[in-house]
């Protein structure tokens, strides 16, 4: 049994994954401290981004490992990682080869919220 | 029926709440643009955190709205929410009112992975 202060106080790795068995993983440019995108982690994705330097994920919607960039080509190396303070979320420092977002542009967040209503914004 | 483009390409706002019927929420600081918290926020905390300004999550462990900063005071003033391509995702930009984390450090990302071991690092 892990204790919550050896988890929240320690020095040791001890990754609390979910019920869905999984991380939330924010990927930051590792320069700008922008935020690109937010995506999860299983155990399988953790280990083979902490093997490959590369950035893995899993695809909840289709429900296996994804490499960041495994279609496009926009890998993420990752300079840096992140833990919180229940190790249930990362952060991902990272050196990005290209887009970020599937939609072509740099970060996911391209647009802020107004009034309710949605502004496109610098990205 | 929502269709994918109107979400991703679109000014309505039309937050996908996942299975457990969360939206994850990324709080950074305003200025320095550090990571500060991730956390989770179903209708009702998204609602509250318009409505008032002041960021509220949804607490998995507790099962019920949370306002941040409830018991220790340290609200956090939400300055613009970010939305991603999909929008299950927000980064909230805000004015922290002193530290983040329940530990007292000024944000949960208070370590880094080093070769598998943790090492704190200046938050």
């Amino acid at each position: 049994m892990i204790d919550d202060t050896d988890r929240e106080q320690g020095t040791e790795f001890l990754p609390r994954f979910d019920a869905n068995g999984l991380l939330t993983a924010v990927v930051i440019d590792r320069s700008s401290k922008d935020v690109l995108m937010v995506a999860f982690m299983d155990r399988e994705a953790l280990d083979a981004t902490l093997e490959t330097g590369e950035a893995h994920f899993h695809s909840r919607s289709r429900g296996r490992l994804w490499k960041k960039g495994e279609t496009s080509g926009n890998i993420l190396r990752v300079a840096e990682i992140g833990v919180d303070c229940d190790q249930d979320a990362l952060v991902l420092k990272v050196e990005p080869g290209g887009p970020v977002c599937h939609t072509g542009a740099r970060s996911c967040f391209y647009r802020r919220l107004d009034d309710g209503r949605l502004t496109f914004v610098d990205s």
